[in-house]
């Protein structure tokens, strides 16, 4: 009997239907990981006899979950659980089991982390300040780091006032008070097609309409950019000028003024969302937006969870000096969560003005570095001529593009079946459930795992194409 | 010459009118605190002497200040800080120099909270765990956090599944969450009135519409509720049935069965704000809303800001069983941050599952219970008969009533000059900007300055009363 059949639970008295319970509880199981993507699950009269239920039950709850997207059947295979899970739930992404190469995770490896400093740093603080790092924290976040963050712009080329810098509680949070204190309801924002499936899912949720602007190899369009303004009137620009994420297309220096002329033209405000601009492992490095923002409508968005840990849930922005904004901002930061965690803030002003960041980032640098051209190597090696990818110019992933026909959805089962997992490229498009696009990313997988993982994938993406082209995609057929 | 005086940098050659950026620069200062509420500001043409322009150009300054609101002046007497700083802008609110009593702060004192036992489970967490405490964690939270979580509901009579648990950065981004999974544009939302100026803020920030109904001894008042849920259609309430923030009532039994009867006749979801229930000094203690919550209708968030410290940035919700609002839920929370820290999850787990929490609590319990016994007593014994206030079953504060043609906004200076400070009404009702109430906490003060701060507090008010009857309020006129 699967493991998974001990922990559920069907009870004939509690008034709600067998079959809603099933459903309910496979659904359950299915979001929570226990039952991963791919997984066989039983045959009907099978598991109605150990549930001690009708087939029909099974059968309804089954089919139910088929129109949920959650499970598919083979046709003389079997049941499985879908792949679309990891599509449309990216953030119940649960960390697969050991032997499967994850090439979906965005994080990097937790043994990167420092943690004896943070340890050591955080007992200082708490030597020092005692329950004091407890408190609630001025609203722009604790005064001594926005000092040490002014210095650290000022080392990429921002010139910035303490009084510019809002921390905030992450990149995420960031963009979530951003669409709070920038969009009302019926506005537009102007997003890069693809993009972050977190700025997606934090203006959407803001009920704005999003105006897409494709991604060309230097950047995005410029006369798509303009003509979505002159129909949309957007108030609002979010892009990733370094590595864009998922694309991995870093913005030229023509691009990067171009946008800052049209922004200034159609009086427009642009987020650059710079999670990782220092990753560049190329020559081709190019300014910050937020450094040639002459007129003060810049909008910068930095990121830690690259370089240090997501968890320590930590980062800050840098506003342009314009009095709407700023309260703007700080009303929205107060209403998202009032304060950023007092005790993490002192502990990264201390790693600031200690150097010990800088110490880090060249530790973190090296073995990225080894990763990405440790992947690079893999691909060009490994993978079948048909896959087309642009090789980004730094940062933690590559995409790559499948051929014309192709479904990342499709390929994405294939991969399971061989041990390996990558983000399916849908997820970053506002209005589109498949595309033929998939990032793989080495945040947390070493140079043995890179090779492997890149075997598997070959192997999968051969299989799958030889599948599509020869057996004209008729091997999935409704369930009953 | 004064302080601040130093830190101004009126610039001729950089194109803005040298009143605008005087004007900006002492709003600035006022934010910031360097130039408190009350603070009197030099006479115009010494100012103008000092920053060596035209008195015109601090004329236009003052002026326009005034216009905000962020000054006023008495005649002849001068010009003074607004007191309504503090009203209008809680959230940046900075701490009040240490010879005034501060009965605004409603923070715990840091004194009390216990820095030993977390130092000692975050070196346990970050032994055991290393960078793993810094990776991202499931949106709802670490497992065994919300296993120790529903462990605790269940001491409190709520029946919780682990499943139910949503964990949150803090009780305010809680109600951040509820107000994006659960209300759209043009929705209503029920509100008591006054309310907590955290949940008026996010709901505003969603742009729906507060139904505001007001509150009686026993609860907010059915009637008024049953008139607002006909005419405007709401989807939710949001309530506080424990020493309600700011009145300090407590909601009766009857009434809280009268308020889930409504909610179910009508289809309405009730978000019931446990911020401190614990604390309840009386023998009158009455069951959570949660906990006799048969339909699964009632959401309930638990913060931990009062009774450990609020820069945990830790809280919790218990959700209805629904698939619709788990979802929903989820979904927001991720575009807002992401989850919640891992490090302060873990810690926060093995701090109530080693029962340390309940031995916190009855340290607290002990500590607050003397002071609130210590408040009433000074209360009692100094305040004018003509301050009417409720007796709270327990909490952190109190709440006074004025005489009728009294202004919360007026008494404040009196106050700030007595060297007391206090939470002016106003700020807790979404549509006035004067109240005749006050609220009075005891969060950071113990007792000898409790009892120093009600005289003060009383003198203020006597003499506000005394020259609110006797001068016909004609002390305050225009600046200019």
């Amino acid at each position: 009997m699967p493991d998974f059949i001990g922990d559920m639970e069907i009870e004939r008295s509690c008034g709600k239907p067998l079959y809603m319970q099933l459903y309910e509880q496979l659904k359950y199981m299915i979001k929570d990981g226990k039952l991963q993507p791919g997984h066989k699950l039983p045959p009907i009269r099978e598991l109605a006899g150990m549930l001690g239920v009708n087939s029909v039950t099974v059968v309804k709850a089954y089919k139910r979950l088929e129109a949920d997207g959650m499970i598919f059947s083979k046709t003389g295979s079997g049941t499985y659980v879908s792949c679309d899970i990891a599509i449309t739930s990216m953030h119940e992404y649960t960390v697969p089991s050991a032997d499967v190469i994850d090439f979906a995770s965005f994080t990097p490896s937790p043994q990167l982390f420092p943690v004896e400093h943070f340890k050591a740093l955080i007992n200082e603080v708490l030597d020092r300040d005692g329950g004091m790092a407890f408190e609630y924290q001025d609203g722009r976040g604790y005064q001594p780091l926005r000092a040490a963050l002014a210095e650290y712009a000022a080392a990429v080329d921002i010139e910035a006032h303490q009084d510019d810098i809002q921390v905030i509680s992450g990149a995420q949070q960031g963009i979530d008070i951003l669409s709070k204190a920038l969009l009302d309801f019926g506005d537009t924002i102007v997003m890069e097609s693809p993009s972050y499936t977190g700025a997606i899912a934090a203006f959407r949720s803001r009920n704005v309409r999003i105006a897409e602007v494709p991604m060309n190899e230097d950047g995005l369009d410029i006369k798509v950019l303009e003509k979505r303004i002159r129909e949309d009137n957007p108030h609002l620009i979010y892009v990733m000028t370094d590595f864009h994420n998922p694309t991995g297309v870093s913005y030229s220096l023509h691009k990067r003024k171009q946008l800052l002329n049209i922004a200034r033209r159609y009086d427009i405000l642009i987020i650059e969302d710079d999670y990782l601009s220092e990753l560049n492992f190329s020559e081709n490095k190019q300014p910050l937006l937020k450094s040639m923002d002459d007129d003060q409508r810049v909008i910068y968005i930095k990121s830690f969870s690259k370089i240090l840990m997501p968890g320590l849930r930590l980062g800050f922005m840098i506003l342009p000096r314009r009095d709407d904004i700023y309260h703007r901002v700080l009303d929205a930061k107060h209403a998202s969560d009032i304060s950023t965690s007092g005790l993490m803030q002192r502990v990264l002003e201390l790693y600031l003005s200690r150097g010990l960041w800088y110490e880090h980032m060249n530790i973190i640098y090296g073995e990225y570095k080894r990763r990405y051209e440790h992947m690079l190597q893999a691909l060009d090696r490994y993978m079948p001529k048909q896959i087309k990818y642009h090789v980004p110019a730094g940062g933690l992933h590559i995409w790559l593009l499948l051929p014309e026909g192709c479904c990342d959805r499709e390929l994405y089962g294939y991969a399971v079946n061989a041990g390996v997992i990558f983000a399916p490229g849908a997820a970053f498009y506002p209005r589109t459930d498949k595309s033929r696009c998939l990032k793989i990313s080495f945040a947390s997988t070493d140079e043995e795992q890179i090779d492997i993982g890149i075997k598997r994938l070959s192997r999968a993406i051969t299989a799958y194409l030889n599948d599509k082209y020869k057996k004209n995609n008729d091997r999935y057929a409704p369930l009953l």
